[in-house]
């Protein structure tokens, strides 16, 4: 490309475009402790159980599988949701209900292409998920961000957002959160807390999109019902996934949201449908094997987070460290102990081999300095207690 | 949900939300005769093949096709590509030069998406393919047509285009165009078309989107090189598919561009990657069988052109009906005779449950009332003879 062609194509480049750059990925595995991103663990993948669905699935519905889909999805997925809500929350909805997406990041920017033009004012958790946070900014929204204490999201702050937001005459466009073992700092949002957060929503004419990837992954404790349940006003968008009960590999994720919002959401999938053939594949698996899969999961995340946290208490007793302790998913989230050095840290753990991601990622505005987040999903219970005793080590040495 | 809350969550929609109503999609096969949708053969699907490749895939890097992927999409499938525009076209391009996208209409949205922001003015021929004016005005630009001849788009109507939103100081964004079988009216873009349309694109610092989703399905004569190709200013963005050589229901697609450019559009690929497993299958299955199913569906596909001209041309022989003889693809557009009756011609064709769609719906401002297109893809020849002998007596039924 000539330069004076290279200028021109900037030039044309949308608003969008311009505001987010591409994030950089780093490759998976390649850390001797591998404990970034919120990989699923490898050694559960049901490597036969999927070919076996495939074989089942193409001779019963292979014409269908190779073709274009229905624009919501897959109605047999569909279904498969709908019965996964009601044996896991007693939730009951109809397949009429969900549009089906690429991984539920790709469900999540559905919504926000509904609903965010550049600059209009949004609510979000600080810290929350990095790769939702990637997605808002490609919407170019100013994001309003509000703290997560051990009751999840803080309504009080909501409340103070909104009351600013009215003052000057705006209005919020949705509440962005994570309510089951927030990503990344781990508490699951109250029931009050809920309850509170959708009066909000109601009274301030706004909606909610909640995020739940794991609740499924839940090794201890009662789940308290969705925000998507408690609400009767239809404020609510729901997003989930089978990345982490099934494979992200697969990338399918969804919507729930009312009948009338659908379509807006919907109209922002391009067309031919999502994954016709992936969708029967994962669909045919999950109606034999969810409960047991799941059930295996749920033992296999508990044993990793215990040895995690054994490992990291190790060299941390007597600290001033804080280490979250999630009924649930795939994260730990630390406050560093007094004195110690981020940067320091950063070196030694690299040298160490345990890849982890630093706080401030998690952050819209700044912040979160003395934090870092480990997932304990991709490796086994031993390198999870042997690198998260060894993490805890380049911790300590950190520290002056 | 209650009206005031409904109320609410329509005045909090984007701009782009409130363009464009998601369109209505007609279940396929419903038909006696489906001529509608471009749906590929079901008779051709390789589905021993597909199964057999899944098993050697999972054997191979089942972990991979798993988990989380390269946002760039499998390396993989890009090398797949990279070797069938080499064999097909003698285009030598690196793996580097391609991002995957969830079929060539997702590919098509992330040139959007990079580009246009609500009003800005993009060239779009007239007609075009319906599916990509849906995703085209999910982005809220001004689309200026410009009409296609037996050569391709005209080329003379472009600069006139282009002079005209000079002289007002504005930009064209985009010049968007499908070279090959133009869906739907059929002509290959002749190569001085190609190069006086490269050279306006340089001229007036535009870009160039172009879609071959059907250009190794060439019946007869030789094919034309790319713009792509002919370009060395990277002013061209070049959409490709499996849809119409695997099946649609892989939903893989991708766009080649000049390195600097990649970026911008990779990044409004949500995270994640794309399919990692169906990118997996799809790859190891035309690997090892592209060039043996592509000559097969040449011959499947030109079989049925020819049998639905066939019966198209029986009772329209002696009309000034107009049908086109595409080299490849999977499309004809017809002009109807003097005197037709399109309303009419609707009824009769339903009547005798016969699919198509009507002309207005390819024109992105008016126009097309006496065209209708017709996809000889689905059916199988005796079908295409036979329907579209059925349709053409409709025809002559509409006609006063």
């Amino acid at each position: 490309m000539t330069t004076a062609t290279a200028s021109r194509f900037e030039e044309l480049l949308s608003t969008r475009a311009t505001i987010a750059r591409p994030r950089p990925l780093q490759a998976a595995g390649t850390a001797t402790y591998e404990f970034g991103g919120g990989l699923p663990d490898p050694a559960s993948f049901p490597y036969a159980g999927i070919l076996e669905a495939t074989a089942r699935m193409l001779e019963a519905e292979g014409a269908e599988a190779m073709t274009y889909g229905d624009p919501q999805g897959y109605r047999g997925l569909r279904e498969l949701v709908c019965d996964k809500y009601e044996r896991y929350e007693g939730l009951q909805i109809t397949p009429d209900s969900l549009v089906v997406a690429n991984g539920s990041g790709h469900a999540l920017s559905l919504a926000f292409s509904a609903l965010l033009d550049v600059g209009d004012p949004m609510i979000c958790e600080a810290p929350t998920f990095h790769g939702t946070l990637f997605t808002i900014r490609r919407h170019g929204p100013e994001i309003l961000d509000v703290p997560v204490d051990a009751e999840g999201i803080v309504t009080d702050a909501v409340r103070v957002r909104l009351e600013t937001l009215r003052r000057q005459g705006r209005r919020c466009k949705l509440i962005y959160t994570i309510d089951n073992f927030q990503n990344p700092a781990g508490p699951t949002m109250s029931r009050r807390r809920r309850e509170a957060l959708i009066a909000l929503a109601q009274e301030f004419g706004t909606l909610i999109l909640e995020d739940d990837a794991y609740g499924e992954l839940r090794f201890e404790g009662e789940p308290i019902p969705s925000l998507y349940a408690l609400d009767d006003s239809g404020c609510v968008i729901r997003a989930g996934t089978l990345s982490k009960t099934l494979g992200a590999g697969v990338r399918l994720g969804w919507l729930c949201a009312s009948k009338e919002m659908l379509p807006y959401l919907q109209g922002f999938n391009f067309g031919g449908g999502v994954s016709p053939f992936m969708s029967r594949v994962a669909t045919y698996y999950m109606r034999e094997h969810m409960v047991e899969h799941i059930a295996l999961l749920v033992d296999v995340y508990r044993e990793k987070r215990d040895q995690m946290l054994r490992g990291l208490w190790e060299p941390l007793e007597g600290t001033d460290a804080e280490i979250s302790h999630p009924e649930g998913g795939f994260f730990l989230w630390l406050k560093l102990p007094t004195g110690a050095d981020p940067a320091r840290l950063a070196e030694l753990a690299d040298e160490a081999g345990v890849r982890y991601v630093a706080g401030p990622t998690f952050f819209p505005n700044g912040g979160g300095e003395r934090n870092v987040r480990l997932a304990y999903s991709y490796e086994s219970p031993e390198k999870c207690y042997q690198g998260g005793k060894l993490f805890a080590e380049c911790i300590r040495k950190a520290t002056a």
